[in-house]
Parts: structure tokens; sequence; C-alpha cells
């Protein structure tokens, strides 16, 4: 198993294992995509890309279409619900089955972890990440990194708080491992149940003032049922302790941003009035996506 | 806040509001679009329209979408189960997001009433309402308007009678101001539970007999579980006194027509032998639906 | 009501009513679609087609799908939650309203038997059955032929092995129809409680280790939970009596074949190791299917 495969390279299974230039060349794409004039462009033309969501998900799934369609290519849409298709040996049956059908790409949506890696290696059509498990959400953290180039000019010697369930995020990790390589001081800030142990030698985790004080305050969607309840007790709770509320927005730095991966819940993570605050890059991320995703699929295709 | 401002007026959220002239353009450019022998048309190419449904109909989304398809158009599907989003501020999210991927129109459907307004105030691209509520159905009513203008020439002095549940109609109230502002006279016939008090000053109620002297005879789909119960207790009961029965349609004028804004309850509202009848338009209407909405898509595009 | 109306022939309803040169006719045309290079044609540019799913399936849905999109034709895909829309009338309804609306072909999957038939006559767009109750499934025994006819060069002479639920199972019944007017042997394999008392005027049921002999051994996916429980009372009561164990495909003919219309119920129907060995071809059966639909959607357009 050499990782100099070809094939294997056209996957994007997460930032982890990408190289430094590698994620350098597919920001620089999105930024040509972005600066297109034309919304749709044949460069793929002929090609089916499947979109297979083995967990739900709206928005990501849209992006992943428009980004896919405006590159020319023919889409085909799988949605399963969560109890027809879990394990693992569905999943495979699913994903070979298509490639059997002749799919050019596969983006990928599920809950296990680890089971991308072994698809990876058994399926010959590239298969782009979205999301798997608590694992990595790369295309998420490469339009989070396009959006602070976009906003700082670079990435290098930025710092940036993430603030909220670690334990559960894989936008948490993926962005972790990509804003490193890319020069980045990351920081996290949680409370202690939703810490993740096995990070915590890659970055700190501090208070909310010190993450407050960061040039990127990155808020993750908390889902408090997930947890065994510690001190935070109520949604209530979790906004007094480690939301974005207006008075504490009031305390970042002039030139700050704030981030979400959406959707947001209002008044939990995040006060309402923030989410299109001047500071807000929320939806701006939102619309990044789709460059990313189409620089993204153009690799993989290519 | 003005009502000239070029977006606004490109949305399409309502009969009530729409001036006379702009209803005979839909009308006009409909009939164009009917008589094109190519079926699909470059008209809209590189254009993404996005049919968000929070609230499902298979037949009114499959109407839309071969009309975005036969214009060329990119279509990105949403459904959402009711339960998930449902509230305002979730819809709006969804909607903004798209917006921020760069849909060109969004064709929007939902329970909540007043809420399409509001987004047509915050989002830049035009909206389309596929049906809100018990409010308006406005291309729903452009397509009858459509088979009542192809079926009689013109509209203007047609007598039509919407019998069943204008209560909960937003069929009922897109035709009454769509029908009054082209010059036809509107009345509803409904048992005492199934009207809706705030139109009474609009269009009279009268009896099942008055109503089958119509030009125009337009059934409702009833739902008899919304109803807290009446003199009305049953399906049979519906039928029996307000049903368009066999025995009834022969008393309808000899030019007149039945019409149903579907689905139909075989049975109930309409007696089976009627759904495809000389007199039925039913499924004329359905067909009708596929040249309106290319109109109003393009509309809400050019 | 005459068979030789255009309309009607242009149906695919089932292979029991198919002409034997119909059949070679769709096999040939699949081969030459396998052997073009370009993904995507124009074949059917223009052209509307509805995949209406009233009983869900990703597999056939998706391979009717890349079939439809690599012809150039514009896809509306419609799947009805079986609780929605069962029964006949509202079948009728959707496909009646569709075909309103202006597609050009309509593919349809659903539980009730007869139905189709009946539809057949009153829809005038051609209708190709995806699967309708027990009764047929066409096109899944076209790919089944198309693959023993690239793995044997001719069909005539074979012997095939029907394994499994014959009585639940519409694959068993098209197979049997079509593998029989192309010259095939076929013999059914079954538990008592599994078997088709109406089929055995056609085929013989032969015991386990004589449909191991021939040339074909196509095993079905068996759903135990839908049989009065017989001798066979479990999973593994099943793969022990019924099962295609590693044992028992040693026990093959050399140069035999494995074939599964899928999903499979690995463990249970057939081992886990025989899915992607050597003697299957049930990836590849998946791989036909796209092929073999363009050439019924080309017939059924053209």
């Amino acid at each position: 198993m050499t990782k100099t495969n070809v094939t294997y390279e056209r996957h994007l299974l997460g930032l982890k294992q990408l190289e430094r230039e590698e994620i350098a060349s597919i920001l620089d794409r999105a930024a040509y995509w972005e600066s297109q004039t034309s919304k749709v462009t044949p460069r793929l033309e002929g090609k089916f890309v499947a979109n297979m969501f083995f967990e739900n998900s709206t928005r990501t799934r849209f992006s992943f279409e428009v980004a896919e369609k405006r590159l020319g290519a023919q889409v085909l849409n799988f949605s399963a619900a969560a109890s027809s298709v879990e394990k693992g040996e569905s999943i495979y049956d699913t994903v070979r089955t298509l490639e059997s059908m002749g799919i050019d790409a596969g983006v990928i949506r599920m809950k296990p972890i680890g089971l991308l890696a072994e698809l990876a290696e058994k399926i010959k059509v590239p298969l782009i990440n979205a999301g798997d498990g608590n694992n990595e959400h790369p295309t998420q953290a490469l339009l989070d990194l396009y959006t602070m180039k976009k906003t700082f000019g670079e990435i290098k010697g930025l710092t940036v708080s993430i603030i909220g369930d670690i334990l559960h995020s894989r936008v948490a990790r993926s962005n972790l491992w990509g804003l490193q390589k890319l020069g980045a001081n990351v920081q996290f800030c949680a409370p202690d149940n939703m810490q993740a142990p096995e990070l915590a030698e890659h970055a700190p985790y501090v208070s909310v003032e010190e993450a407050l004080q960061a040039d990127v305050v990155m808020m993750l969607r908390v889902q408090l049922e997930r947890h065994d309840k510690g001190f935070i007790r109520s949604a209530e709770e979790y906004r007094e302790h480690y939301g974005l509320t207006v008075e504490r927005a009031a305390r970042m730095k002039p030139h700050a941003v704030i981030m979400h991966p959406a959707p947001v819940n209002r008044g939990v993570e995040i006060d309402d009035e923030l989410v299109e605050h001047e500071k807000s890059k929320i939806f701006a991320q939102m619309g990044n996506g789709v460059p990313i995703r189409m620089a993204v699929i153009e690799r993989a295709l290519s």
C-alpha cells in the first residue's frame, strides 16, 4: 500500500494526511473558480458524480450539488435514512454498486469512523469525504481556511479559537490539521465533558476570555443531548458560560471575525444578533463552500 | 422600503398584490410557452433554481421542476420533513444559505403565514410562492385562470363557484383575488365550519344548488380531520351535502366545466366518474401548470 | 384492445409477453451502448423521463437514472413513502398527473400486481416496469440474460438454477420467462414454504446438490420475516440448508458462475467470501444494468 498511488491521492479523506502544498493549491483553484463570471462550465461534461449521504445534510449536499453542476457534471443524489443503511458492509455494497454503474467520483458522508480509508483502498473511483463521524470534514475546513485567507490575506500567524463541542466535532479536527499546516495557532475552548483528550497534545484549551482575543472566533454547534450532564445542564447555562453573546463579541479585537460551520442554534452557542453581524463570516463561509468544492471535485477527476 | 424596488417585483408572493396587467402578461407568456414545439430551450441556461419545499408536495414540485428544466435551468430540490424545519427562523437560515450558495431564484412552500413577505424583504434573489399556509398559492390560481381563459376565451363576466373548505384553502384565496381582478364573479359554497369569516365581504356564500349554476364549478379537496365536527360528521355526509355527485353534475349548465386543484378525494368531494368526465378540466389544469410556471420563473429571472 | 397498438408495444411490462426477437434486439442494443466510449449522448435530448418509485429502491432507481442521463434525457425522480401512496387509484392519479405535465416515458415500481397492465391501457406515454409486486422485474432479468450472454457467448442450452424465495420473487419469474424464450433450462430450488405453486408446471424444483451442477447458480435475497415458519426457522438454518456457502460453491462446475440480483444478505443466502469471488458476476450484473436500461428506455422513446 503506497501513498504515491495516483488514485489514492485523488481521494480527499481528510486534511490530516494532506500536504501543505495540496491545501494551498486547492485554495488557489477555489479562487480561480470564484472569479469565473459564467456560472456553468463544461469542465466535467459527461462525468457522473454521486452524492452518497448515509447521514442527512441538506446544506452540505446542496453545496456539493451546486459545485458539481457548475462544473458541468451529471449529479446523482443518494440519501439513506440512518436506519436502513448504517453498517459498514451495506455502505461498502452501496458504494461498490455505484462504482459498478460507472460513476466517476463519489462524495460520501457517514457515521462510521475508519471505514472511509478502507473504502478508498477497495474502490477505484475517487472518494471525497463530506463528513465521517467525529473524524474529519475536510471540505468544511478548506472553506474555513479559504474564508480566513480572503479576510486576512494569509493564514500564517493567525490565532484561531475553536469554541464548543470539540469532542464530537469533525469540523474542529479538520480545522486543527489544516490550520496548523498553514501556520496558524489553534486553541480550543470547551467545558470538561466536551473536550477531546486525544487532541490535548495538539492544541491548548483556554478560557473563554482568552479565546475571545483571537483573530478568528469559531463557534461550534452544540447538541446538549449528546452529553452526560456535567456542570452545564441547559441551553441557558451553555450560553451563559460558553456562548458567544453580544457582550462577549464586543470584547473581541476590532479586526477579528466570527465563524460557525452552521446550522446555528441561535441563542445557544451564538446570539441571534451576531449571526449576520458585521464581524460574522457565517453566510460568507457557505458561499465559499461552492468554489472550494469545485476545486476539490475537479482535483478528484483530473 | 419601497414596493417599486425591482427585486421585490420579481418575487411572486401572491395574487392579492399583483396588478391586473401583470396577471394578464403571465397568462400571455404561458400561451407562448405552450405553443413552443421544442421541449427544452436555453432561455435560462446557467441559472440555478432551488425548489424549497418545507411542506411536501409531489405534484407541485414536479410541475415546477418540469418548467425549470424546459427553460434550461439547473434545478436543486430540497424537501424538509415537516418536523425538522418548521420554524420561521430555520426556514430563513435555509433560504439564506441557498442564496449564499448562488441560487438565482427560489420556489418555496411552507406552513407559516406572513413569513414569505419577511423573507422577500431580506433575501435578494426572487422568491416564488408555491403555497404558504392557507394564505396564497398563486401559481395554482394562475393556472386555473389560464385554464378558464383557454376554455371560455375570456375570464371577464364568468361566474365561478368555489365549493368546499374555504377556511383552510390558499387555492380559494388566490383564485378569489385573481378572478376578481380579471372581472369574474366569485361565489363560495361551504358548510358553516369551513367558511372563512374574513372573506365574507369579498364574495357571497351560496347554496350548492346556486353554486351549480356557475360557468366554473371548482371543487376543493376536503380534509375532514381538520375540522371540529359540525353537522358534517363523515365523508359520506360531506358527499351528500357538498360533494359534486354525478347527479349534481348533470344539473350544471351545458357549457360549464368542473375544476379541482388536485389531489382529489374520489367519492368525497367529487365522484369518481367525474374526474375524467368531458366537463372536467382537472388533468388539463395540471398540464397548464407547466407553461404557467415557465412564465412565472422566466419573469422572476429576467 | 389490440396488442399491435404501437404505444402498447413500447411499454415494457414484463418478459412473459415479450417476443424472443424483441429480447434479442434489446440485448444487442445494450451491447452497442456498452461499447460507446462517450458517456453521455444527445440521443434523447429534450425528452423527459420520470422515475416513479412507489416502493423504494436506491439501486434500481440509480441504475435507471444513470441510463437516462447517459442518453441525454431530463430526469424527474419521484419516491413515495409506502404509506402515503399505495392504492391503485392514487398511483393512477399520480401517473396521469405526470403524463399531463408532459413526460415522455415513465419508469414505475410498485407493490400492486395487475395494476401496471391497466395503467398501460390508460396512459399514453410508454411505461417501463421497474418491479411490480412478485410479478415481474423485466430489466433485472434482461441484465441477467445480458450477463450470461457476455459470459457464455449464448444462452441457448445453458442450465440456470434459481435458488431461494421463488414465491415472492419477481426476479425469478422474469428470468424464467426470458431464459426459456432464449432456450435455457431453468430449475428452481427452494424450501416448501418458498415455492410458487403456479410455476411448478414451468420449471422443476430440484435439490440444492442438483442445483449446484448448473452453468449459472442464481441466488435470491431471502427475507425470512415474510414466511410462516416452516422447517427453516432462522438465518443460520437457511444458510445451512439453502445458502451458497464456500463449501457448496467449491462443488460448482469449473466454468459455472454465481449471480444474485442484490442487495445480498452476506452470510445468509450467500457467504461473504463469495460476493466478489472470481466465479461471482454480482457487481458485473449491476454494471450491465446501465446499458440494458439505456436500450429499454431508447426503445420506449423511439
